[in-house]
């Protein structure tokens, strides 16, 4: 087969893959999540059903995968927000606020129903993990620089962290989260010298 | 009906009851949810089938019972840790003290899956929202003392309090515990005064 040819193909499942996933969010943005169908999620995405069942076996995996390039999409988002060029703790700051605002919008976009159901799994875990690790990476160098306390250990400040922004979820406005970011930072800070 | 007649039958009711919810907090304990029913429990609570039945439709309404036994004892463990001569600032880190090592042990004990499970409906909203509004108090106390920040809502920083501290539920040890305290008040110390 032609390098094109398989190209061609390539680009074409990755569309109806993206459009299968599309559709999927879209319906349970409007119905929730009770009667998720694949024929439904077919017709939304513009496909024949036989064609989605030959990417998806049932309407779960596609909330998996769908659930998948979220989180994908999230953790390049966070990275993205890091300009190299910065000091290690302007660009924890620029993570974690992109972080807080990335749970702000998915709390008020997905709901509690989704996220209680798709936050566990073998996915989520891998990703939880590099979350952390991006940010326990973030937090060694700040500490070094002397811009973050060193009394506490850098992965148990990333997990307070990660943890003190879901808070994000919750807020009333983008003020509001913004502000939970400041609190949040101002726990990792070096404890003033004791007289 | 004489009036010790009816208090031995509430107190007989209610030992019925704590037996069934601590049979079934032991074979979800050992067991996982996945295979608990009517007839496990009430053998474990040393009940006849029937009889559970009086008081629990399903397995599912023993375990909402017992989330909520659970629930409100935390509430009150909260509310003792809490010495009323002392400042609010103290309170309110004896309090979130005590939340944390709940959040770490209830982690270890009951497991993600039944976290997952539980983590909503009406009555957990209901306790959460006495939770937030306990800790928000303590919080507009301790501001007014000039013990906390006061440049944000004391409602936000409960909210950064109580997510914050669910990371005890991962600490690797009750030290991890308290440090996370630590962190976590720091986040709410007043800012110093800009130079």
């Amino acid at each position: 087969m032609p390098k094109l040819w398989t190209e061609t193909i390539d680009a074409h499942r990755a569309a109806v893959r993206d459009a299968a996933l599309n559709a999927m969010a879209a319906l349970v943005a409007e119905r929730g999540l009770v009667a998720l169908t694949m024929s439904q999620i077919a017709e939304r995405a513009g496909v024949g059903r036989a064609t989605l069942y030959k990417y998806f076996p049932d309407a779960q995996a596609v909330l998996t995968a769908w659930h998948e390039r979220q989180i994908t999409d999230h953790l390049d988002r966070l990275t993205a927000a890091a300009d190299p060029a910065e000091p290690a703790v302007v660009r924890l700051r620029a993570a974690l606020r992109a972080f807080a605002e990335i749970q702000h919008h998915s709390a008020r976009h997905h709901g509690g129903e989704l996220a209680a159901l798709l936050h566990r799994g073998e996915h989520v875990d891998r990703a939880r993990h590099r979350l952390r690790e991006f940010v326990e990476n973030l937090i060694t160098e700040a500490a070094r620089d002397g811009d973050v306390r060193d009394d506490v250990a850098a992965g148990e400040l990333a997990g307070y962290c990660l943890h003190a922004l879901t808070a994000a979820g919750t807020a009333d406005s983008p003020d509001a989260v913004h502000r939970l970011v400041t609190v949040t930072l101002a726990g990792l800070s070096a404890p003033p010298p004791r007289p």
